[in-house]
C-alpha cells in the first residue's frame, strides 16, 4: 500500500478527509478539510483534487467542497442499509401515521447505534438523532435493545466501558445496565427515560433478519411523561411493525445486515 | 499521488472495487472484485483488505464482502442527497398515499438521472429505477425536465449524443427532443409515454431550491393507458409538492443540491 513518510495510507488519509465533513459542517474549504483532517495543508490539498476529480467531492460555489454524489451512489446503490431501510420504511409509515412522534431503525456499529432510517413528525418532540447520525448504545433504547442481543463476548467487552453520560439519569453502573440487558432479553423490548435528554422516553424492539439473529433496533421516541399504558400499545405496535420487516427482508434477495 | 506502475492511483482502484458491486450483486469474493474491477488478483486483494479495516468492506459469512457501513455513514452523514430527500419525503409520501404509484426524486449526474428517493407503492405497475440507481436523462420524465432545465451548453452536448434507446418510443432524434425540451419549458412539466418501458408512462415536475435553479425532479411513473384528464391533476398534485419541498429546503440549513 502506498504510504506517506509518517506510514499513513493514501486511504487512511482520504477517509479522515470524508470524516472532516459532518451534518452541522457539509461544506468545507480545503483548509478547513486540512485542518479538521489534522493533515499538512499541500497534502490535503492534493489529495481533495483527486478526491473531487473522481466525484468523491463535490465543489460547490464559493470554493467549498462538500462530500461528493458519485461516493453518495457507490455507498448506497448496493448497501446493506439502504436495503434495511427501505424494507422497513412501510412499516415505520404505518406506527409514525398512528403514533405521530420519531421513528427510528438502527444498527450496531462499534459502540455506537447508527440511525439507518428516521421517521419525524414536525409536531414530535425534538431530539438529538439524525439519520446516519450516532448515539452511544446504552443511551437509546434502541440502543439498548440491539447490545442486549449482541454476542456476549460484545455486551462484556462493552460493559467495561467507557460509559458516558448525557443526563443525571443516564445509566453509568456497569452491574446496573447488565442487570437491564438481562430485564430486555426477558421483556422483549427496551423502554428508557431520560437517558439521553431530560425530556424524552425511548420505547424499542429488536428486529430478526431471515435468521434468528437481531439485524436492527426498532425504536419510538416519545415525550417522558407518556402514561405507562401507552407505552404497552407502542411496544404491540414496534413488534408487529418488527415481523412485517422480517417477512419484508426474508422475501427480498436484496442483502441486509446479517 | 501515489501511483501504480500503470500509474493509476490509489483512489481509483478503490473507485473500481466500489463500483464492482451493484443493487444486483451486492456481496462479492475478492476474485469477483478483482475480475469485475480489471485489476490484477494481488493489487484487488490488498487493496481489499486495506478497505475492509477501513470500515469501507465489510466482510460477510462465506468469505463475500459488501460495501462498509463506515462508507454508508461518511457518504450520508452530511450529504446533499440525503438532506434532499428528507426535505422532499412527506411532500412525496403526500403524493404517494393519494396516487398510489412510484413517486421518485432525482437529480443530474454525467448523462444520466439519479435517484435519491422513490417511494413505491406495493402494486403500482413495476418500474426499472431504484434509489441511487440511473436512467439516461431523455428517457424519464423526470431526467427530461431535469435537462430542460440544465445550461445550455449542457443541453447542447447532451443532444450531440449519444442517445440511446430502451423502447420504439425512445426518442434519438436531437432535433425532436429539442423540441420536446423547449415544450417541457414552457408547459412547466415533461410527459413521457412509453421511453423507458412500452407499458409505463412518466411526469414530472422541476424542484427549484433556495434561489430560482432547479435541484430536483419530481416525477410519477403511472400505466401507460392513464387518461389525459389524470395525467392534469397529477401535475397540478407535483407543482404543490414541489412548493413544499422548496420552503423546506429555504427552511432548513442543511445544503442541498444547488
Amino acid at each position: 500500500m502506498a504510504n506517506s513518510p509518517s506510514g499513513e495510507s493514501v486511504l487512511e488519509r482520504a477517509d479522515r478527509i470524508l470524516a472532516a465533513f459532518t451534518a452541522e459542517e457539509p461544506r468545507l474549504t480545503g483548509a478547513g478539510i486540512a485542518a479538521r483532517a489534522g493533515l499538512p495543508p499541500a497534502t490535503a490539498h492534493r489529495l481533495v483534487r483527486e478526491m473531487a476529480r473522481r466525484g468523491w467531492l463535490d465543489r460547490v460555489e464559493g470554493g467549498r467542497y462538500v462530500v461528493g454524489t458519485r461516493l453518495w451512489e457507490l455507498a448506497n446503490r448496493s448497501s446493506r442499509e439502504l436495503g434495511l431501510a427501505q424494507a422497513a420504511r412501510p412499516f415505520m409509515g404505518d406506527i409514525h401515521a398512528v403514533l405521530r412522534q420519531h421513528v427510528q431503525l438502527g444498527i450496531v456499529e462499534g459502540r455506537e447505534v447508527l440511525l439507518v432510517e428516521r421517521l419525524s413528525h414536525p409536531r414530535a418532540v425534538p431530539v438529538r438523532s439524525a439519520v446516519a447520525g450516532r448515539l452511544p448504545l446504552h443511551l437509546s433504547a434502541t440502543g439498548l435493545v440491539l447490545l442486549a442481543h449482541a454476542p456476549e463476548d460484545f455486551q462484556e467487552s462493552y460493559l467495561e466501558g467507557p460509559l458516558p453520560a448525557l443526563t443525571e439519569l443516564s445509566p453509568t453502573d456497569p452491574g446496573v445496565l447488565a442487570e437491564e440487558l438481562a430485564r430486555i432479553r426477558v421483556a422483549g423490548h427496551a423502554l428508557q427515560t431520560g437517558y439521553l435528554e431530560t425530556d424524552t422516553a425511548g420505547i424499542a424492539v429488536p428486529v430478526r433478519g431471515r435468521g434468528e439473529q437481531v439485524v436492527a433496533g426498532l425504536g419510538v421516541i416519545t415525550p417522558a411523561g407518556d402514561p405507562a399504558a401507552r407505552a404497552g400499545a407502542i411496544v404491540q405496535a414496534l413488534h408487529t411493525a418488527a415481523h412485517g420487516i422480517r417477512r419484508t427482508l426474508r422475501e427480498t434477495r436484496r442483502e441486509t445486515a446479517e
